[in-house]
């Protein structure tokens, strides 16, 4: 809990500011106040994801992710641990973050800037499907660890719960827009909508979406259908 | 001529296939079709611009930049020469193309993915007005020339000969927006406009930007006032 405080989302007092001032007020909720949760855009640098074998492989026998910062979706974690991925060139990204808890694939998800950086071409795909894309050897303390496939620039999209599908009139796989003011105003026309119970209200881009619009904890943003 | 014709852009070559296509249809042009001239959106990556001082303290008394691409603004090129860039903490970006002709200042330009890399913050500015903004170091071949200040990110733009600004509607210092379509759809919603009898119409995004929505030769893009 305590972790869980030090993490809180600007966006996400915002909220409970708003909601409790047009309360005191007496007035109808806004739309964006009216909305069942708060909504959080947070970029996602360049990690990867990983079975345990990939990190027993990569960290040694029986070793564990060791969570260093718990993130908005419950029980998602940055692990202390990282990895340097080298590319098809032989030029690397040291320190690329493994997300826990470990998953059933290996998967690395980077910018466009960064696959540049790295000299090879990354598709668009949505988070677990990596069928046919390219690999890369990932490097630890105790070993490297290639992986044949699972290099990806992950599809930009809203995680919601069946409530906020509901608030907004979406449904899993459709499309929303997500609006972003200030000097670099940007919006983002294509945002794959994800529902499922255990997701809260979360937006994700990457690293170029964010750095395009230069999105800061205070920059307004705005979902819409 | 010949190099002219080696980088011709595609927008140039299908805007002249629009209008022969309709011609021969017989057909009244369509809006995109019926403007002065096509719509070129190129995506600058870090560079920098320097007095001809600069370029002798780089690379030797009596210097001159030797072209190696020809741009599409009229007489402005890439030069062969590159540099060093040495950040406020010794991160160094190297092979920092420098674009020609020489200027009356030096002038840095990142996308803020570069200045994360280097460690440092930069600000958003309109290209040339640099007072107050940091500086770095720059290393060439012959020795070091230390900028006071001068490294930016540059303010989206689009560079608009008198007639394309009549065609849209705007002036010199107004903002459109520009429609990016595609599987990464964006739309820049704040776009500066520059008005020049000596520019051709062409929009300059960084490579944040450029990769945030894919931008390839043939994604098409739409100026909207």
């Amino acid at each position: 809990m305590a972790v869980a405080d030090q993490n809180l989302h600007r966006a996400v007092v915002e909220h409970w500011v708003r909601l409790a001032v047009y309360q005191r007020l007496g007035k109808d909720l806004p739309q964006t106040a009216a909305a069942p949760n708060p909504l959080v855009v947070n970029v996602s640098a360049r990690h990867c994801h990983l079975t345990q074998a990939a990190v027993e492989a990569l960290f040694g026998a029986g070793h564990q992710l060791t969570p260093m910062k718990w993130l908005y979706q419950d029980g998602q974690f940055a692990a202390k641990e990282t990895v340097t991925l080298i590319g098809p060139r032989s030029r690397v990204i040291s320190n690329l973050r493994i997300l826990g808890p470990c998953r059933t694939l290996n998967q690395v998800e980077l910018a466009y800037t960064d696959a540049v950086a790295l000299g090879f071409e990354i598709p668009l795909r949505l988070s677990g499907n990596i069928e046919g894309t390219p690999g890369g050897m990932l490097m630890g303390p105790a070993g490297f660890f290639e992986m044949n496939q699972g290099v990806i620039r992950a599809l930009r999209h809203v995680h919601m719960h069946p409530d906020d599908a509901e608030f907004y009139g979406v449904n899993g796989g459709h499309d929303m827009q997500l609006k972003i003011v200030g000097p670099c105003a940007v919006t983002f026309d294509k945002l794959l909508v994800r529902v499922d119970k255990a997701f809260k209200l979360e937006v994700h881009i990457d690293t170029d979406e964010g750095n395009a619009c230069n999105l800061q904890p205070d920059t307004p943003c705005e979902l819409i259908k």
